[in-house]
């Protein structure tokens, strides 16, 4: 059952039902005009990652300020991105097993699609699935630049599965996925810059071996939110999927210099019992703030520290010395990690000036399949 | 948007699509049986917690067992139940926001419902609330017995807090809520007795105040599936809150000796990448399986280790000698924590001698408010 929406255009934030996905739109659009301007300025594609927006409003105005597409991890989220008219999807990473891919094939007649494989069994069941279809699939390479995650190895194993691919009649070969998840929360900007130096030159390897095999890689993607100015300044890179910088969040907050972005994401709660000097409860546990990369941050607020979750409740520690929380007060909570957070939730609450200004429905919420 | 069923009856659970929440009807059922007959044996009524649960299907089978209600821990989880015909609910905590409380209250034309309070200034708002809909609403004082989150001190202050409630003539005095929330994962039987004789030491000597202020108890109410034993032996509590208990988790099971229930519920997941050997890579990551009580385990797979999740990818470590899973096999996962694990679905798939038998709604998922 989809959830009504927590507030009315118009309302004041302290209208608001909690708990609550606060987007704070100045710093959000902020954040689009930052990133557009510094992929044009690179010389680089835009395309967002819509695993962390999970937002068809969010999509098309990525797209509006120059974004040449999206990127989901999902087919479920791609075809809520098709459907609603986003029209070039890339799902960057593998997609596995037969009804998911006869899905991911049926988009094809109202969209350009695109999958990563990493696997040749991975490859023929894509095909199998365009055949069966009567479509073509294109399908990237997806290397392995240092996460140790999904992917082949940079080199002679991706210029075999890319050949493979480019034999097929119902696949095309649409270049190499190369994402270094791990890279991204790296604090020192050194660490940063050996790590993407190190995807970037395998990745410019693999291209190199690819045309020497005849194979040109009209996508050579990867990059997110922690990284993405050295890929993009590499010369390699002609796609960047990053999604957080759109919302920001206080992991991303804690490298070394923080990502060029403003904190755009909050979830509203409220302080629901008071019991002891030192000690308040708000209405915002482990189902509304997951803290997978650590608690969330008490926005505005120096002095109170969300000490940790139950499944509905948070603890709040007061310091000696900072201002008590009221019975009713709301906070709110910067979370540790925006994806996870943005997919426990229905809608968006968009305030600009203290003011709701917009309900957006978070329509890939929870489409996982 | 709420995301299509994964299945249909009458499939094998291989053809399920993934990730999808794997309800074993027959551990299941036995679960429900087993604490129906133990809270009748002990002569203690059973108020399952819907916060874990989140079904209506789900509900109404414990009722249908005896159960005399339904606890939630949020006024929309109460709503959902209500509308779909649950007629007896206590929620289980505070409810803070006048939008919140006149919605408890209109609740009243159709059910009976309780609320939690701490705080005269909580009762007062119940109070208003209960008095502008016309209605009289039922209020337990939480007392804290240990667990350090929300409530009062147990004896005086509670007595002071009943006092104000049954003194309104739009309200009516509940009870206590005694629930020990930090006493059901400690590991040994010695520290559960103790914390759970502490509680109900503490909830007895409340009991008797209240007497002697001319205030009858007409719910103690407590207790989880780590403890429920301790609380039903007591002599004290008359009702059991226990939610976890119909499906088990794997942090429940690290209790000794583990609470006397089957392991009901998994994630089902597919093996997406082989990338190398001793690693194997499935679709369930932060978004299907939340990692707070630690990392699910691999089912009937010894010697796989679930290492890790990222937001859409599980990273599997096969230690040598293990069987490596194949490109496409599923694996069951058994979540760290049922309650924000079940949160993250819109469907039970139940499951029996391998067929899909029933798709339930997840009717309450995403109930925060």
């Amino acid at each position: 059952m989809l959830q009504p929406p927590p507030a009315e255009p118009g309302m004041r934030e302290e209208e608001v039902d909690t708990p609550a996905l606060i987007l704070d739109l100045d710093a959000f659009e902020a954040n689009l005009d930052h990133m557009a301007g510094l992929a044009a300025a690179a010389g680089v594609k835009l395309r967002p990652h819509a695993k962390t927006h999970k937002s068809l409003v969010i999509a098309h105005r990525q797209l509006a300020r120059g974004a040449v597409g999206q990127c989901t991890q999902k087919v479920a989220e791609a075809e809520i991105l098709a459907w609603g008219g986003v029209l070039d999807i890339l799902v960057s990473n593998e997609v596995v097993g037969p009804r998911k891919l006869a899905r991911l094939a049926a988009l094809t007649r109202i969209a350009q699609v695109a999958v990563c494989a990493d696997h040749p069994d991975g490859v023929a069941a894509i095909e199998t699935a365009a055949e069966a279809a009567g479509t073509r699939l294109t399908v990237l390479v997806e290397i392995d630049v240092g996460t140790g995650r999904c992917g082949v190895a940079p080199g002679e194993e991706a210029v075999a599965l890319a050949r493979r691919i480019a034999a097929s009649r119902h696949l095309a070969f649409g270049g190499l996925q190369a994402y270094h998840g791990r890279a991204q929360h790296k604090r020192s900007p050194e660490e940063r810059a050996a790590a993407i130096a190190e995807a970037a030159q395998a990745a410019e390897r693999t291209v190199e071996d690819l045309r020497r095999a005849g194979l040109d890689c009209p996508i050579i993607g990867g990059a997110g939110t922690g990284t993405f100015a050295l890929e993009a300044a590499s010369g390699v890179f002609t796609e960047l999927q990053v999604g957080s910088y759109a919302f920001m969040d206080a992991d991303y907050a804690r490298n070394d210099p923080p990502p060029p972005f403003r904190q755009a994401l909050s979830v509203l709660a409220t302080v629901m019992s008071v019991p002891r000097d030192g000690a308040a409860v708000v209405d915002a546990g482990h189902k509304a703030l997951p803290t997978d990369s650590g608690m969330p941050l008490v926005s505005g607020r120096d002095g109170i520290r969300y000490e940790g979750p139950s499944d509905e409740h948070g603890r709040l520690v007061i310091e000696p010395g900072a201002d008590r929380p009221r019975l009713g007060e709301m906070l709110r909570l910067v979370p540790g990690h925006c994806d996870p957070t943005i997919d426990r939730y229905d809608w968006y609450v968009g305030v600009r000036s203290g003011r709701v200004e917009c309900l957006w429905p978070i329509a890939a919420r929870g489409a996982m399949a």
